[in-house]
């Protein structure tokens, strides 16, 4: 099926080795989401959510694989178990923090993907994503306080 | 761009009416999702999480509109700022309990998915999606405990 881009990432990194593997890492980086002007009516009521999951393409993955290694681990994972870029589609999912929308631009914080990453969906972000405990698999211990990386 | 179907969610649900609004209500349905074969080695390691993050396409959603009436509300709202289908890109995403991985079968609790409903991508959950609270906008007082409905 064919897929739009709705918008673009403009954030602070420029280079994959520049993304922070940690979420903990990039918490006080701040990026802005531009959202093209004939998307821009569906940005209505998004400020008042604390939080939003921005869907992207994470355009600059090649590759396409299903065993990868993560940056933070020694073993090869099923990439499904992973958050790398060179999943099937290649598509990115990040919940990030909306500091304010301006426009149609949004600023957030907390974001780990490259400048110019092409910006497909916005959803809000609600408790029900999260109702019970849980657990993170092969991530466990990996993390600073469970904050998973790619 | 192109994306293609690694899956197909089998749910119980096969008509849109079916589908709780409030995630509290689908809590208790066990829905299958089946993985392709040819997806299927990037499944290991998946079952060390208790949650994942279903990224699939809403084939049913024929329109799209920027401006939409939430089942829960009585006021038209910014598509970005609900989970309504018919956002550009038809994609949707769900958090739900990964009970159990049978081969290339996923057990999960919680869908909110039609069956039927093209699978594109499966991401782990990790507890950085949220590491603060959260505020829900519209929705605050709409839900039960805050628990978000499309």
């Amino acid at each position: 099926m064919e897929i739009v881009q709705i918008g673009t990432v403009h954030s602070p990194y420029t280079e994959l080795g520049q993304i922070p593997g940690c979420a903990v890492d990039r918490m006080e980086e701040v990026a802005v989401v531009e959202v093209f002007q004939e998307y821009s009516d569906g940005l209505q009521d998004l400020e008042g959510f604390s939080h939003v999951m921005l869907i992207v393409h994470m355009h600059k993955a090649e590759e396409e694989k299903l065993r990868v290694l993560p940056p933070i681990d020694d073993q090869v994972r099923g990439v499904f178990a992973t958050r790398s870029p060179l999943r099937p589609n290649h598509l990115g999912v990040s919940v990030v923090e909306l500091l304010k929308v301006e426009g149609r631009n949004l600023m957030v914080k907390g974001i780990d993907f490259l400048d110019g990453t092409p910006l497909i969906d916005i959803k809000p972000f609600t408790s029900y994503d999260l109702q019970t405990p849980i657990r993170i698999g092969w991530l466990e211990g990996k993390t600073r306080q469970g904050k998973g990386p790619r």
